[in-house]
């Protein structure tokens, strides 16, 4: 039987045809939440999926993130935590004029005090307390918005979110340091470098920013070190920031390969070892156990 | 005699006509730095100054900023630190097509270690200097790259940037936050309160950052709440990493004048007293001084 994953945030869409446990196909767009109005959401789904999916009969479509925000295609509300990730029983109904979709909104989770929320990683954690039923500790979610999520008895019990991968976005690309922060390449003892910058003075940030613009002009530091070090910087500041957190406990990371390894080797010099499980399995186990409990729910 | 003081910065220039001492006509725009290719600067002045210079004679022009940038209209080498603030003697003459303009692009200053660079703060220094000779202390220039500089017998003897200004326009306007921060409006207990935030955990920024959005989402924090506490954290932040510098010494802030006003009372929360000279009274003293300086010199 086919069923949809939808991994829908911001900037993109990821989807997956499944058929059972199997993957038909994976697609990828940058149509996210970010650029669509609500009528949008049913013809982009259609426009992918038009000839995936059996014209006879509704295909369920599951799907997580800032799809189900407030102004995504419908508000799916916040699940509060210490609760297990939010299982499909939650799941908000948008109507579609096409008969050939059942789509299910997954929510994200809130936490009230400290306020904290989160969308679509919810769906990560189902995913790793699915092939890791036993796990406690705590996972990273590395990624515009990093989550740091702690784990106990098969609940979330608190999390906390780092804007560093959104500052890092907006620093390199709009920030006086885009002059000289390379848009690519990488120099891993500069990224070091900055780890070990942002740890011993978290609070200097904004001053430890400034100072990658002025060693390009007198040092000619260059673009792939400062590009490395920005994100040594951002990451050893939140390393420091987050240390209550991670510090003695057992860790997961789960996000992009080139990100999760950047914050395992942070944390590794802190001498904390971090397994780094494959981003799309651990997401895809996450949709399969929704997927499952659909069964059960209808 | 007719002269024209130029602070022409990365995104704005800011024009006065001067005769001696007295202020013809102050003049603003947004043709900064940043808009300008070399070419461009001389019609620039002409375009603005057309009717309000001799046809006979050259008009001594003293300009001060990023218009001395590698990216300028000329380069003129910074002075290095610790030294007084740049005099006319070392400025730099870019040849102008029309023989109405006599330019002197006035370097900036740079420190060496730990690497800092200013463009354009060193004439508001000079101003300082100018209007209080004996003073001795710490000069707070709050901006998009906040300087703190630390003046001693005369001499610039060490500052240190901040991109504060430059973090609150990307996040306020471009990141995530946009969807919940005002664009205008204060707070004022708002602005206390993230001020407190930021002294007290200066190493969380990255997550006080993404706190102001889930509260906007979850407690409803006001667009005008959420831009003074973005304010007050940022600029807690910074006077945590700067207090080495500022604490128990002699103050003075030259800014705008809403952003020296938050300085200061940002300030008096950690006891600190800071006298807030107009800036552009400041501005037009270290011109001054220039002009002065340059009749000696030619």
């Amino acid at each position: 039987m086919v069923w949809i994953a939808a991994d829908w945030g911001t900037t993109h869409l990821r989807l997956w045809v499944m058929d059972g446990d199997a993957v038909l196909r994976r697609m990828e767009t940058d149509e996210g939440m970010g650029r669509l109005q609500p009528e949008d959401y049913e013809p982009t789904l259609l426009g992918l999926l038009r000839d995936h999916i059996p014209v006879a009969q509704a295909t369920e479509v599951l799907a997580a993130g800032m799809v189900g925000a407030r102004q995504g295609w419908i508000e799916a509300p916040y699940t509060t935590i210490p609760a297990p990730p939010p299982s499909v029983a939650a799941a908000v109904r948008p109507e579609t004029r096409d008969s050939r979709l059942a789509v299910h909104v997954l929510p994200g989770m809130r936490q009230d005090d400290p306020p904290d929320v989160m969308r679509g990683e919810e769906v990560q954690i189902a995913g790793l307390m699915a092939t890791e039923p036993d796990f406690e500790g705590i996972v990273c979610l590395p990624g515009t918005h990093t989550k740091w999520v702690e784990l106990r008895g098969g609940e979330v019990v608190r999390f906390r979110t780092f804007m560093t991968g959104e500052l890092f976005t907006l620093l390199s690309d709009q920030s006086v340091l885009r002059l000289s922060v390379g848009a690519e390449g990488w120099d891993d003892a500069a990224f070091r470098d900055g780890v070990q910058r942002g740890l011993a003075r978290p609070d200097s940030l904004p001053a430890g920013l400034f100072s990658l613009r002025a060693e390009a002009l007198l040092r000619d530091l260059s673009p792939e070190a400062s590009r490395a070090r920005l994100s040594g910087l951002l990451i050893g500041t939140e390393l420091s920031a987050a240390r209550d957190i991670w510090q003695d406990r057992p860790l997961r990371i789960v996000g992009v390969a080139a990100l999760s390894s950047a914050y395992q080797t942070a944390l590794s010099m802190q001498g904390a070892v971090a397994a780094t499980p494959d981003l799309d399995e651990v997401t895809l186990a996450g949709f399969r156990a929704a997927h499952k409990a659909l069964a059960t729910v209808e």
